[in-house]
């Protein structure tokens, strides 16, 4: 049993159901998407660093995150909590910072569940709610086409470096932290991408580019190229990654939670979604490679100055990492 | 901290959205009602006597159970479940059990998250989505009008029994087991109701009749009184009481689990309603009392034979039963 097995088996049970950072209801001529994303103590956060106030801001930006890659509208949230009662004032301050953040992101609380927890261990379950702006404008997983371009909103391995410096309890490196303690759910520019029609596939990074763009070409059933020379670290998080006694290709490439937004674009109209994406948030796409025909099998291939290259690196998932995270 | 405080809090917070068992999303033309519940082992359940495939069924009724509250047709649910890597094959056993309650009950699993649990106890957290069949046709609890005749439609304490015996570790009672551990969500008897307009408000007993029926009278700014004599165990539950060291007064008021139906009537139809269930599903409504004018503050009276009574009675609360379950 693994991540991937449980949601191999339950898309083979509901085949056209799963599939994307959140599921689409139907109705009428709106569509609502919905998704759901659990955090607990100990395996997506400790409470040696974050801090209730945080907590509460990344269990909603996580599952924001997830409208956003669908280029909707998140109008609501459920919220389920299972808490020691010992925990109460960690609580307290967490529901506060939550009904804040709520308001702050314009989303409804509409209803949840709390319920005691047998440890002292905290499970927080989010479900959110949102709304396509317009009909047949949701953008999927499995809908890039062969020559599109691979664009990245947001950064690559940030949240990673950080994560890195709060687990060794190293000083510093705030800017890093932030990312990993608040991310940011690219919402606007979801909703942007999402008015384009050359915008052809979309996701969110939330284990990070290797896995994630696994699955978007794997859902699309074609392949892509990672040009490494393409996208790189400034010489500070080169510096940030050797202190911290971190790959910083793997780094890039397989680091988790950043919660940037990877989507494909119509190779004609790369350019232009680059400089109008600039000019409307104030921030570069990082052009990552290029989809393309999958032969035999999807596969995705990293490539350094023309030729391909290998890399080793280590996949992501919950139930193995028992021992790092 | 607890439960009810915690509800109050987050009430406070968003005054218009949160109070039924499921929450309402007003779509166009349809009404989406979704509602979420935690199951958390040596909480909600043991799996010293709760097996995968019960367990699997149980956390889907408790789910359909909420949406039948509301008069709803559920269509659909997403599933959280963190478990520990040594839970494998019970995880296993559980997800094909799943899958296959959710389609005998013709409800598709729309997605979810699967992670890892620090420990070896399993954290279930359901999502469920139900569709009103026609326009303003769903039910609320805070619609209960003065003289209404309250009704139950569904055991009340039989589960509790079983649970009593089962933690006991007392053979035999499978009746009562089984109604612990395989409830049953009255969607039928939910949709039937949902169509007459006579029936002002309605909600499911997940944590007693006490309690919820107090949460019913408060939401509507009534008060109850609960007439003893009109229902009563059989010998035979009076005799499983007595061995398993139960009250059988206290095990009918606050005994949970049965996720009944608890509803109110006009009082001019109620004998009407009563007979055309009894046709419809085959089983006897309990008339439980009526529901009364508030004087002062919202209130549940006892009436034994006449006269008010006074019962000794330990209200529920996730947080605080940290002893017993």
């Amino acid at each position: 049993m693994n991540e991937a097995h449980i949601i191999q088996f339950l898309k083979g049970a509901f085949p056209e159901e799963i599939g994307d950072d959140a599921a689409v209801i139907q109705q009428q001529n709106t569509e609502i998407v919905i998704s759901k994303d659990l955090l607990i103590e100990e395996v997506h956060f400790r409470r040696r660093y974050q801090t209730p106030e945080s907590l509460a801001y990344k269990a909603l930006a996580v599952n924001l995150s997830d409208i956003a890659a669908m280029g909707a509208q998140p109008f609501a949230v459920f919220l389920g909590l299972a808490a020691h009662p010992e925990d109460g004032p960690f609580v307290d301050i967490f529901l506060e910072s939550f009904v804040s953040a709520c308001k702050n992101a314009q989303v409804k609380l509409l209803g949840g569940d709390t319920t005691r927890a047998p440890s002292k261990k905290l499970y927080l379950s989010l479900t959110i709610l949102g709304r396509a702006l317009s009909p047949h404008q949701l953008k999927h997983r499995h809908t890039a086409q062969s020559g599109d371009i691979i664009f990245v909103a947001g950064p690559l391995g940030y949240a990673h470096i950080g994560f890195t410096a709060l687990e060794k309890n190293v000083a510093g490196y705030e800017s890093y932290k932030d990312h990993f303690l608040n991310p940011k759910a690219r919402i606007d520019e979801g909703l942007w991408l999402s008015t384009q029609s050359c915008v052809h596939a979309m996701m969110d990074i939330s284990d990070g580019l290797w896995i994630d763009l696994q699955k978007l070409v794997q859902a699309s059933q074609h392949s892509a190229k990672i040009l490494l020379e393409n996208f790189s670290f400034t010489d500070a998080d080169l510096v940030a990654c050797q202190n911290l006694g971190l790959s910083d290709t793997e780094t890039r490439l397989t680091g988790g939670e950043d919660y940037s937004l990877l989507f494909t674009v119509h190779p004609q109209q790369a350019e232009k979604i680059r400089t109008q994406f600039q000019e409307n948030f104030g921030y570069p796409l990082i052009k990552i490679g290029e989809i393309t025909a999958a032969v035999e099998t999807t596969s995705v291939q990293i490539y350094r100055d023309g030729a391909p290259c290998h890399v080793a690196l280590n996949p992501f998932d919950h139930f193995k990492r028992d021992q790092d995270y």
